[in-house]
């Protein structure tokens, strides 16, 4: 994308609404803009992460055989009369009326329509397990919205529901939603540590939150410092294997790790007090196996093999796709602006021509431009005629973690110069190498193919 | 994707309150299921068609530079109070009250929100041209829903905003969406002719509905025969060509085409009699120049290159993604099903295996379901122990364009048998060739990216 046709509005100024980094940098890098409170529009820049980000979740959910689909955003009133949770659920709904008079809302969760399809068509043990997820935007009527996309109004949200025969088989698609989280928040450059959890409006008592540490969290959470050392990483794992998922399960939540919602004194003050650790955290993800309690209310039953009917058991499991722009943001960024893991990057690399106009350095630029994309690569090049320190605090503020500069200087000695966001460290080198290099770097972060 | 583990709730009854076929069809195909009145869940093959639709009018948007970006589907009523079209727009706007009391909407469209993006951001004529352009989900509070996803309440839209200096700019800009849409349209398999229109709420005096001929279709359409044969083709643009694109407005618009809101006797009966037509069309997509209505209404100006402030010129442009499916269906099928154009087909072709549980068959769909999948298509492989006649009924009806059919019998002799959908024909030949048969059909149907 060349920047003189791209819509990129960044600000100078911090915005005086934002209380957290995420937010302030999202608004000055010229991500969001605010519609209503708690209501956001993607401006372009945000919009590539949002889908980057909905494109790995996407990738590895199917990846687990689990099928994606999509529910309405606005439902009929009756099928949470029918589970209760019609009256259940407070302010938060946001409650509607047509036309006609009947009562709608704009769901904050999909456990009465899924479980609604599900019973509309499945009716034989022979179907099971089946595990459908969407990817929907969603509604909560937030008494006071804040900390931008980390707790809006309208929110992006992976959620994923279970049907399974019997209470193990629903444990193991427990385990394995566990097991593609890990990998989705890593594929994301995040560490998201998966904290026993409350059950609240969705109920059950297996059920896990994923939380992001940072400052600026919303949860408070105590944890044995040896969890900050496991990593998923790139083991191979076959998700129809029960034993393999329930190992990663132990493996990533046998040491203390808790919310202050489950948090356990006594327990905790078992862990050697050098590896207590009291932090702050954000909830980017939770999953939970809630039994027959929606199939039994909403009468989703299956014949068994001989011939009894029974209540399916079921799960529901989440993930934030918008809140994870802003998560993503808090847990790396410096005072210049957002550091973007490579595997949410907006862009791959950024090209800074530091005399635009200069017939030399303007060729040089479009052609390091045409290389990245003949391989497939998304370059983000400032072709705009301003002065290079404006460009450079662009550059830095939107957080490409790689850029190119491209100055009459370094060409005649044949060279650009590439720089890591992240360390701020810089490498002369051909410009066929500085293309080596940024394909290497991304050879590890396949663009997801959903995006 | 194996059917044993897919969802795909095929149904033998065809359900009563189905009045077109392409209702009856994507009910009976397990594509959509309805959750209210106008409101459906897309189940796992009508969400897969719903993004490949989403995956082409990306695509040839982007190609045409269009920038995408999402907008929120709830609004607040202020920026349309402004505009004027609050009171305006009458019953069929969903109407919304938040817990606050404030007047909030579910966004039928959203001239007034992309306007209050750029006069925020945007002040000098240097920024233009610029097309935004988001693909979101919309709401219209019809009084009688029907035709399923045709006219359906709850939709999916892409909908594109021009900002343009002048009235010649943003003429190209007509132009340029277009040619976007041509080529859109053909990528699905469809012909849609751009019919002139009439502006109605959005106003504008240039705007051109797509109509795809159908007898199911809600408008009467006049045109002259000659414009059936009118296809874009495989030929090469240069979007930023304003003589190409004009020209290719020309080509496609200078014949008689309208619908009966436009219709002008005298006119159409200037065409010889022979190409005079008179048939039934719906509309997939509508485009508009609409000059400075909202810009002047909302104070979107830039400041021009000697100083002045004018209001930007502008137009918005429409794609019916949801109801897309609906067309396309109305527009290819049989009695038997559904005959998905190569370009949307959910799956690129079916594996039937005639004799589940031979390991010979076995092993040779194994096989040729890991050759197609390696080479980046997607096939499904019914591997259900039904019989043969069941299975070929389900193809038939969810209308994949190519079948591979593999049994005992076959295998003996060394070949699979590869049918088309569409002509019924059917050839023997090794898996091998099989397989490239495939490959060489798909060649010029890429899948489009953000599928």
């Amino acid at each position: 994308m060349r920047l003189s046709r791209y819509f990129l509005p960044v600000l100078k100024e911090t915005p005086s609404e934002a209380q957290v980094v995420s937010h302030r940098y999202m608004l000055r890098a010229g991500m969001i803009k605010q519609s209503a409170a708690g209501i956001y529009s993607w401006l372009p820049l945000g919009y590539r992460v949002l889908k980057k980000i909905e494109g790995i979740v996407h990738e590895e959910q199917m990846r687990a055989g689990h099928i994606p689909m999509l529910m309405p955003t606005i439902q009929s009133a009756d099928l949470w009369r029918e589970s209760g949770r019609y009256d259940a659920y407070g302010e938060e709904m946001l409650r509607i009326r047509d036309r006609h008079d009947r009562d709608m809302l704009f769901t904050p969760t999909a456990e009465e329509l899924i479980t609604d399809i599900f019973r509309a068509n499945v009716s034989s043990y022979k179907d099971l397990p089946l595990t459908m997820y969407q990817i929907q935007w969603k509604f909560r009527d937030e008494i006071r919205p804040r900390f931008g996309v980390m707790r809006g109004r309208e929110f992006y949200m992976k959620d994923g529901y279970n049907f399974d025969l019997t209470k193990e088989d629903a444990l193991h698609a427990y385990n394995r939603h566990l097991v593609t989280y890990l990998r989705t928040y890593e594929r994301m450059g995040l560490q998201a540590i998966p904290m026993r959890a409350d059950g609240g409006p969705i109920g059950g008592d297996y059920t896990h939150e994923f939380l992001v540490l940072a400052e600026t969290g919303e949860s408070e959470v105590f944890y044995d410092s040896e969890i900050t050392d496991l990593t998923f990483g790139a083991r191979e794992i076959d998700y129809d294997n029960v034993e393999q998922c329930q190992a990663v399960l132990e493996e990533f939540t046998s040491r203390y790790a808790r919310t202050d919602e489950t948090h356990d004194e006594a327990l905790f003050n078992a862990v050697p007090e050098e590896r207590r650790r009291v932090a702050r955290g954000i909830e980017v993800g939770q999953i939970f196996y809630f039994g027959t309690k929606y199939s039994e209310a909403l009468g989703a039953t299956v014949q068994t093999a001989d011939g009894q009917s029974v209540p399916v058991h079921m799960g529901s499991h989440g993930i934030g796709v918008s809140r994870l722009l802003g998560a993503i943001i808090e847990a790396s960024h410096d005072d210049k602006g957002i550091i973007w893991p490579e595997g949410v990057t907006p862009f791959h690399c950024g090209i800074v021509n530091l005399k635009q106009g200069d017939d030399e350095a303007d060729a040089a630029c479009e052609q390091l431009y045409a290389a990245l994309t003949a391989i497939g690569l998304e370059p983000l090049y400032d072709d705009r005629k301003e002065r290079a320190g404006g460009k450079f605090a662009s550059m830095d503020l939107i957080g490409l973690p790689w850029r190119i500069t491209v100055g009459p200087r370094g060409l005649k000695n044949g060279v650009v110069e590439v720089t890591s966001r992240r360390t701020g460290e810089s490498e002369e080198m051909s410009p066929e190498d500085a293309v080596k290099k940024i394909a290497a770097i991304y050879a590890n972060h396949p663009t997801p193919r959903g995006f």
